[in-house]
């Protein structure tokens, strides 16, 4: 009998390094994947249905809510966003980790739909940190950062229904740690009681 | 703040190896520690008090039991044994990750008194695989295999309050899941709160 896989649920203040941190932790390992999400947006030249993602019309994606395809979904300036629960039950029973990274919001509607996700939540070892690391980018206008801050007290505020903290001081610790946890979660009693029925 | 420590408590059939992927588990590690028992059993030539166990005399193994300050207690052959809590707690406040080798029984009443102590049960393939080590071993008896095998089977259907489950199919990879347990233990949204909370 083979393992199941599960869906690891990443979220954390946009500068947290999150993407690094991941992809340290998953580097090399052909058993994850990211979730790939539906949306109403139009494909831009090179883009491949099923790929970056599924695209959908208005009404296929309404249809997919109407029916509880999706295990979140949200609008972003004219566009819908979801992720389909059939691709990630998919990946899951062929053994596969699927990541997903969203913000809490979307995760608050995974854990509601899905309650043995497994929510991770990414952060910088302080908000003076997090102002440093947006500054430090460029990217920002001074106004934008302001927001990116007052967000993310918002959602350490919301964050009590994750699993897991992750400090994100160095992105080497950061990944062994978010290793761990996948390897962890892979030995807990829910998913590994069969081999005590077995007997 | 320093981030406190856990107590993590293991079992599984004898035969299964939980020694050696202990010890592979933790090797190198100053931040970790076994729990000394209490006992009322006479110290043999060369036991140091502290240091094999506590010696302790009956009345005050009797007191220690009304006072609640042992996280379990068992009677083998006329001497008694227990886990003291307060040296528990010291080493989890110092930051320490403290381990507990205990059968079924003793890990159930840690369960009731200590509902954060971390219950992992470690077990061998198969059952088949059990009674061949066990004659490997060539220490027991055919009875005493017979014994053991019953036991076992015993503790697996009494085991659904363990947190994980670690199959000891080799004992590198088992002893990797053993420390990644412990990683991702001290990243639990329960043990990491307060760095949310301090913002």
């Amino acid at each position: 009998m083979k393992d199941k896989g599960k869906l690891f649920v990443i979220s954390g203040p946009s500068g947290a390094g999150k993407s690094t941190v991941v992809f340290k932790a998953t580097e090399g390992r052909d058993d994850v994947c990211f979730s790939t999400s539906v949306t109403t947006r139009k494909p831009r030249p090179g883009e491949v249905d099923g790929k970056e993602y599924f695209f959908v019309d208005l009404e296929q994606f309404d249809e997919m809510v109407k029916n509880n395809e999706l295990l979140e979904h949200a609008t972003y300036v004219a566009n819908s966003y979801g992720t389909p629960r059939a691709y990630v039950e998919k990946q899951i029973d062929a053994g596969i980790d699927v990541i997903l990274d969203i913000e809490v919001q979307g995760a608050r509607q995974i854990n509601e739909k899905k309650p043995d996700a497994v929510k991770i939540f990414i952060i910088p070892p302080s908000l003076q940190d997090l102002e440093r690391r947006l500054r430090g980018r460029g990217t920002d206008t001074e106004r934008a950062i302001e927001a990116r801050l007052i967000r993310a007290r918002q959602e350490y505020a919301e964050a009590d229904f994750y699993d897991y903290i992750i400090i994100n001081d160095d992105a080497e610790s950061a990944a062994k740690e978010l290793a761990a946890i996948m390897v962890a979660e892979r030995c807990k009693y829910s998913h590994r009681a069969h081999y005590l029925k077995e007997v």
